[in-house]
């Protein structure tokens, strides 16, 4: 699974990392494209040759940051353990995202972690042993995306003030045991 | 429980069916006050006796609306009959609620329905026979409001393809017995 980074990816992952640091001494309205650059110590240039301006950059940043908490653990780890890993890594940028939150021009950051959180969710109900429709799977999953991106922007707007495990816990306790044991079994039947 | 209407209740239901009746033909943006005053056979003024503009009525509708269907239940409804019935309500008003959804310069519908399920769920767990800690219970509400809000407004934007018994359902079976059961058993002790 471990793909070879290309040098686009590592200048992309570069430029992104600059303007996190930024992001956690200011507000994104105040941090222009140069200000990025600099940070990296690259030429202004370079910036355009992969993104055409920094909401496509943040967007990007989005992206990748909720595809890797999230897709890419799929196959191999439970539900709850992503969904814990999730809350930990948030809570570790926390100022970046509290930050992101505010930026509500262009991309907004819910939309993205929506995406990821409701294919996480399509996965582990698909897997249950009674699985539902495929009408109710996706309203299934769109409850529970909605849930935790709305529980999850809202804790990081109050600053963290509980911790990811308590996080993680909080809506488990309430869900069938069904739900709760759901750890891709089917992997094993392959 | 029944409390007299006013006459000033009165006119304020009036003028509020006059634009959802209008509504149902047009999109809220094509709506003028005078349309809406013409609609229920009133004088222009008397508008502005009671809201300021339109988007004023618009949010008086949203506020009186999910209370009327949420709020005055909680004290001898179960919680899955209340948001049977708030599916029932949706669907059939459903080409008024698409129609609302889709304004979005002032006074967000979604914001309106979150906050009676908020207090909905409040209601709910706090009745559990092993409630939260008030921060968790916080959490959990907020979990489950933006879940409902969410896979409404998607169930509405889509046009209501599945009932309202399927929606209520959905989610339903997915929960621990506890919730499934919670329906204000202290009253009874009081």
């Amino acid at each position: 699974r471990v793909m070879p980074m290309t040098t686009s990816i590592i200048t992309q992952k570069m430029i992104a990392q600059a303007l996190k640091e930024l992001m956690n001494q200011k507000t994104f309205q105040k941090i222009s494209v140069s200000d990025i650059m600099k940070q990296c110590d690259m030429r202004r240039q370079t910036f355009y040759y992969h993104f055409q301006d920094k909401y496509e950059l943040l967007a990007w940043i989005y992206q990748s940051d909720t595809k890797e908490q999230i897709a890419d653990f799929l196959d191999y780890e439970r539900w709850d353990t992503i969904l814990y890993q999730l809350f930990h890594y948030f809570y570790h940028h926390q100022i970046f995202y509290k930050n992101a939150l505010s930026v509500t021009e262009q991309n907004d950051f819910g939309d993205y972690l929506f995406h990821e959180l409701h294919g996480l969710f399509i996965y582990v109900i698909k897997d249950l042993s009674h699985p539902p429709t495929s009408d109710q799977l996706d309203y299934q999953a769109t409850f529970f995306a909605h849930g935790f991106v709305g529980m999850t922007k809202d804790w990081l707007l109050k600053g963290c003030p509980t911790s990811p495990e308590v996080m993680r816990d909080v809506v488990y306790g309430l869900l069938d045991e069904q739900l709760k044991i759901s750890s891709h079994e089917s992997e094993e039947q392959q």
